[in-house]
């Protein structure tokens, strides 16, 4: 079957089409400022990427154009519609409500709705982007897939926040955790690649991206995870400041005359290593280059990024009591040796020690400890979209 | 010699004198509600407590009845002033300007203005004390040991923010850590008990009261500790929130019409175990008690705290690459065996093993790891009044 995997964001659409018996992309593309004039970047497999301008006035105009390319004579991969079995949504927020993926149905609809609060900036994009290809595909079904499922099954002690339980209570709050798909898909591989049953393995994914957070997996279920009610909470990351202070809320707020809502702004958008190198980048690329060069800020924000990391490894592993396997991905996971061996020269007592020339490749799936190693460390590109798929053709 | 150590509320000022020989504390007690009517609760060594209305329309006067009362000819402890060779006191907040205690000058009096800003509650009356003392004891030299001090040495990885850079250039925004007197007691003792040297040692000391932090001592110095600008960050305490996600902010005001400094409020006075609780207590006696009776919310509290206590343990090892010894100090640390053993049995990968019976005690100085234990397991009770006054005596 091949399943048409969507991401959409307020002003934008990301797609793949996937064939779910081969696992493989058989095109993939981007449609950009939805709402302001509109462009598509489409690409088949094995052919050029080419990127139009094409008016989109919402995000049915976008999805039509993903179809018309997706189906078109020459450069389409499909003949028609028939040949979508089904699509599949990333939804980022599912509260409380969805512990696993889910056939979208108006009920489904409604619950992701309510989960509006939680996720203002994406929920609804995500639900303009099934309503849309509702209206275009009115026959396949549709399965969302949310940032926050894999995540459910962590434990009250895990979740709850130090805050008067009446938030709870009355509006959720609590820790929900992102990046799920990932830390699930890669937890999964993990255990295959170390030939060890997923049910009874502990290990810590690593999932360092622009975005970053960090989730303890212990016998297939997430116990733990570095980000929050929102994806500020926890590493220092691109541009978002992760654990602060709360208090410094307070204190920057009276020097600088700033109201909760520009904070808010300060803290995820110009903060992380892009703060901490002073405004360099929040690029670790850019990053490793200015460091090579001897830039001291570049330095710092590269040593900060590495210790917190290092630091909520330790704090997994004392929260499971032991670790099995440490798995590296996403961007920066997957393709930064240097980051890589920063983080793991605080985890000798582990037992761990690490084969610098294997750890010296990029964006590979391999083992980067030695085999006397007593913890697996590996690399493993993660893959949202495949699992996004998987997901979907399980459901349907 | 003697020497009276004075620590400084905006309407309170906790005394006691030792002697620096013996470190005996000849006499104590606490002056309540200065600037409002005023109360004196005096003891001697082996006297009984009396509290006694005093009217203390300012420091001064509270200052002048500890005096009369540490010099009285019936219940005083001394003949005269002159048998007072030094005062020491506390002072929370010093800044980058101190990383270590000093005679006090006006050049300090004014250092210590100048952080005012960071410690807005506590240095201004903490300067109101040290000048009613120098008023009243004119010849005496006095000593300000800060709680700051102690975490000077922590490395830029540690105390900085992944905030913007020019909040650390232009107000100093960055981890302080408190507590600092009491970690560097307790991580001193904590080598001589092990007989090892304390220049190469690895402790994680974890002062738990009803205020808390957890301080990573790596030979001999402070190099990351979990309270950071100020005193809300890090652990679930009494009523404080600790870590959250900062975004919790925005929300939370949004939604129950907060503004910045109600929120202040909030996580400081409604938050930790007191709010988890739903607002049963702050005391951990009360919340084991409610637990043991079946009181669910109790057991939550009392397991977040024990499992932020133990992730924090975690990171620490990961900061350090390992450990010796772990040591319990304060309230809670010193006299919940109960708190200590649902630490501790996260931390069996590190090789602990635990003598419980050992740990069934109270305010001890004791061991509680089993001879085959590969981490020191200790209780270390505290005593910052005797740190500040060999600190003190040190200095004149």
């Amino acid at each position: 079957m091949n399943v048409l995997v969507i991401n959409c964001g307020s002003s934008s659409l990301k797609f793949q089409l996937i064939n779910s018996e081969s696992e493989k992309v058989l095109a993939k593309g981007l449609c950009e400022r939805i709402g302001i004039d509109g462009s598509l970047t489409y690409q088949p497999a094995g052919g050029e990427k080419v990127k139009s301008d094409k008016a989109m006035p919402t995000h049915t105009e976008a999805i039509q154009f993903v179809i018309d390319a997706l189906t078109d004579a020459e450069t389409g991969v499909v003949k028609s519609l028939d040949e979508i079995g089904a699509v599949g949504h990333r939804v980022v927020h599912g509260g409380e409500k969805f512990a696993s993926s889910v056939v979208i149905t108006d009920e489904v609809k409604a619950a992701i709705e309510e989960c509006n609060d939680l996720a203002p900036l994406h929920n609804p994009a995500n639900l303009i982007g099934i309503n849309a290809c509702q209206e275009l595909m009115p026959g396949t079904p549709m399965v969302a897939v949310f940032d926050t499922a894999f995540h459910q099954t962590m434990p009250e002690k895990a979740y709850m926040y130090g805050l008067p339980y009446e938030y709870y209570d009355k509006y959720k709050v609590r820790r929900y955790g992102f990046h799920g798909t990932s830390h699930s898909f890669v937890s999964k591989r993990a255990a295959e690649l170390a030939g060890k049953s997923y049910d009874d393995l502990k290990t810590v994914v690593c999932h360092l991206g622009n975005g970053a957070s960090i989730c303890a997996v212990e016998n297939g279920k997430s116990v733990d995870t570095s980000m929050g009610l929102t994806p500020l909470e926890g590493l220092v990351m691109g541009t978002r400041s992760g654990d602060i202070d709360p208090a410094i809320l307070e204190f920057v707020a009276k020097k600088e005359g700033l109201d909760i809502s520009e904070l808010m702004t300060m803290l995820n958008k110009k903060s992380g290593v892009y703060g901490l190198s002073n405004n360099l980048s929040s690029d670790f690329r850019d990053l490793e280059n200015a460091a090579n060069e001897g830039n001291a800020q570049a330095k710092v924000a590269l040593e900060v990024f590495a210790y917190r990391v290092a630091k909520y490894v330790g704090s997994y592993v004392a929260a499971m009591n032991g670790v099995d396997v440490i798995a590296f991905t996403a961007g920066i996971g997957e393709n930064s040796g240097t980051v890589r061996s920063a983080v793991l020269k605080y985890l000798g007592y582990l037992g761990i020690t690490v084969d610098e020339k294997a750890n010296d490749t990029h964006g590979e799936e391999i083992t980067i400890s030695t085999p006397d190693s007593k913890v697996l460390v590996m690399v493993i590109p993660t893959n949202e979209e495949l699992a996004i798929a998987r997901e979907t053709v399980a459901l349907v």
